[in-house]
């Protein structure tokens, strides 16, 4: 039970880090499967984690700058831990109904 | 002349600083005011600063969970800064139009 | 049991997020107190949570400016939530022996 | 004259923007050049850039845990931008001495 609890929570933590860490970072077709790759890169490197996945959605830019700061509609996450023999996974997928980057554990 | 320079980019540097740091924070009613008070508090502990106005508009909440994570077209600020006697102001204000956080030199 | 996971994954989502929004941002004496205010009011607008405490130890600040950019070693918190009558407690502390922010479920 | 105030301005923008975009970003040996990369996609996406270069000196990771949340003191930046055939140069750079992430127009 403790394990089950503690791999939520740690899959928990990830999410919420990596959505308030790159909200706003400067994204356009030119550079979303680097950040992509990168934010993926950082979510690895933290305890317990053994598998990312982060997807930009482009089609979403507005500006006429050509780039935009990244918002929560244009972000996917899929983030797998696992504690002691027990896994977790974690979703972060903009509800478009709710308006709201909800964050799931599957 | 170094001194119009060096103002305008401490100004900048400010309005730049803000924007990427706060972008993503949750707000609401409720506490958009002390928000808007943080913010102010951290831009006048930067250095040449003498004065930092923030304001969010919380009208433009769309979530339905009550609150959103700060975006772009909810967030104005106006800057100043003085070095060695040169005045610089520097706004940040969305432009509905180029759906853009826009950042000017006054 | 699913609530105990759903209860221990959303106060792991706060953790995170509170950190990765606000590390970074300039603190000092001065603002320490509003900060923490306004960083409670972040998190106290997310979904389950019933209550939170942070505090900054304004005291680890080496800068010769007089203020400093948080640094995971001098920000605490703990936040607490209630998933339809479970409740989950989390804690983020400064690990001085691990150097690391070390976050855990009570 | 204007031109020359307005390429600091911008200048100023691009590195305060990038030091609290990115402050806190998890960062190892093993994903600090995707990190190098991702950063500068994200500088030269914004309006007058014409380059950005950014180092992270992993040398100075303390955690036990094998990496870190990026620190002012690991971070390097150099950002030129031009405007109106005038051109401008920002660099942000730890000054050990003031314990401070000094950003400096050239």
């Amino acid at each position: 039970m403790d394990e089950k609890r503690k791999a939520a929570f740690e899959v928990g933590i990830k999410l919420g880090a990596l959505f308030h860490q790159f909200i706003g970072v400067p994204v356009s077709e030119k550079n979303a499967k680097i950040l992509e790759k990168a934010i993926e890169s950082c979510v690895k490197l933290q305890p317990y984690v053994i598998n990312a996945e982060v997807r930009i959605d482009t089609s979403k830019i507005e500006s006429e700058m050509g780039y935009e700061s990244l918002r929560p509609d244009m972000l996917y996450a899929k983030v797998e831990v696992e504690v002691n023999g027990e896994k977790a996974v974690g979703v972060l997928e903009w509800d478009e109904k709710m308006k709201y980057p909800m964050m799931k554990l599957l």
